[in-house]
C-alpha cells in the first residue's frame, strides 16, 4: 500500500509517518519510483504500536525505540517483553536524599510487597511510584494503613488479572504490546474515573440528604 | 503565631504564604505592628487546605476560591462539599462533535452508571473522564467488554467505600475536604502503582519461565 493508505489505515498522518520513518521508528518501504515506496502490513502493525506507545501511553521516542528493539528480538519471552513495555511508559521516581518519610515509605512497601508475594522485579519502576504516594502521604501526618494498602493492593491484582486475560499469548508480539501499553493506559484513566464516580454514589449514601439520593451533587 | 511559626507548622514556605495572602485564599492575620500580623490555628487550618489542593491535587488557584467558598457556607451540607471539591480537581472533558466513538462510549458509560445505580449528578466531571478512556478504546478497535467495565467499577466502588471510611463527620469542614482530596489523589497514584507491580506479578505467572518466579522482569 502506499503512504496515503497507511495513513488511513492506520489513523495516523502522512507527515507523522514521514517523521517516524526519519526517527528509525517504522522502517522503510520498498521503493517503487523516485518519490514512492510500497508498504506492507507489517509496517502497518508496527505503526499502530508506535502510535499507541506515543500517543496514548506517552512513551518517548527514545524509550520507544527500546521497546521495539525488544519486540525484534525473538529470544525475550512475552513476560519479559510485557516488562519492558510496562517500564517503559512508567516514568523513573528519582528518591530524595535523607527523607525519614521516603525511608518509612520505601520500607512500608517492600513490606507490602514481599507479603503479598508479587513477583516484581527490583527495578519496576511501579515501586517507586507506590512509595513517592505513600511518602506524600506520610508527609502530610495521613499515611494510608496497612489494611488500605492490602485492601488496595486486592483490587488492584484483582484489574491486573482482567487485563492479563486480553494478553493473547498466540497473537504477535507488537499487538501483545500495543494491547499491554495501550489498555494499561486508558483502563487506568477509566479506573481513576470509576473511582470518582464510586466516590460521588457512596458520600451520597452515607452523607447525602435523604435516603432517596436526592442529594447526588449537582441536583442540590 | 507570627508567620514564620506558621510556615513551620504548615511547611509551606513564608513566601508562598505571603502569595496565598494576596490571592485572598488565606484571611489576613491580625496586625501587632507596622510589619507583623499574628495568625491563629484556625489560618493553619485553612493554609494546610489550600496546600492540599493546589501542590497535592493539582487545582488551579481559581477553582480553590470555589471550594473555600463552599467551606465557609455552612449550609451546604458534607456530601455536597465533597462534591465541590471533588469537582474542582477533576478538569472537565470537552466532548468532540460529530465523533461517532464518543457518542457510543457516552452511551456505554451513561448504561453503567444506571445498571450500577449509583448516585451520581449529571454534571459530575469523572462522566467525561470515563467516556473519554472508553472513546480512545473504541477508536483503537479495542473496546473494553461490559463484564471488564463491570469489574473494574466494582473494584473502584470497594476503594470508595474505604475511601469514605477516612472522612470523619464529626471533623471540622476544612480538615474533612483536605482528607478527601489528599487522599483521593495519593492513593489514586498508589492504586495506579498498584497495579502496574500487580500486572507484572501476573504477567510473571501466566507467561513468565518456569513456576518459580524466576523470570520476574530484571531478574533475566
Amino acid at each position: 500500500m502506499r503512504i496515503s493508505e497507511l495513513s488511513r489505515r492506520s489513523g495516523v498522518p502522512v507527515a507523522t509517518i514521514k517523521y517516524y520513518l526519519r526517527e528509525n521508528l517504522l522502517p522503510k518501504g520498498e521503493a517503487v519510483s523516485a518519490t514512492q515506496a510500497e508498504y506492507t502490513e507489517e509496517h502497518l502493525k508496527r505503526l499502530r504500536l508506535v502510535r499507541a506507545l506515543a500517543e496514548v501511553a506517552e512513551v518517548p521516542l527514545s524509550r520507544i525505540r527500546a521497546v521495539l528493539e525488544a519486540v525484534d528480538k525473538p529470544d525475550i519471552d512475552l513476560h519479559t517483553l510485557l516488562g519492558v513495555a510496562q517500564y517503559a511508559f512508567t516514568p523513573p521516581t528519582e528518591a530524595p536524599a535523607d527523607d525519614p518519610d521516603w525511608e518509612r515509605a520505601q520500607r512500608r512497601t517492600a513490606e507490602l510487597l514481599a507479603e503479598l508475594e508479587w513477583r516484581v522485579g527490583p527495578g519496576s519502576p511501579a515501586r517507586g511510584q507506590l512509595t513517592r504516594a505513600v511518602a506524600a502521604m506520610e508527609r502530610l501526618g495521613r499515611p494510608p494503613s496497612a489494611q488500605m494498602l492490602r485492601g488496595y493492593a486486592a483490587a488492584a491484582h484483582q484489574a491486573a488479572e482482567w487485563d492479563m486475560d486480553c494478553i493473547d499469548p498466540g497473537a504477535s508480539r507488537e499487538e501483545n504490546v500495543q494491547q499491554a501499553v495501550t489498555m494499561s493506559a486508558l483502563m487506568e484513566q477509566a479506573l481513576s474515573a470509576l473511582r470518582r464516580l464510586a466516590q460521588e454514589d457512596e458520600s451520597a449514601r452515607r452523607f447525602g440528604c435523604g435516603a432517596d439520593g436526592a442529594g447526588a451533587h449537582g441536583e442540590g
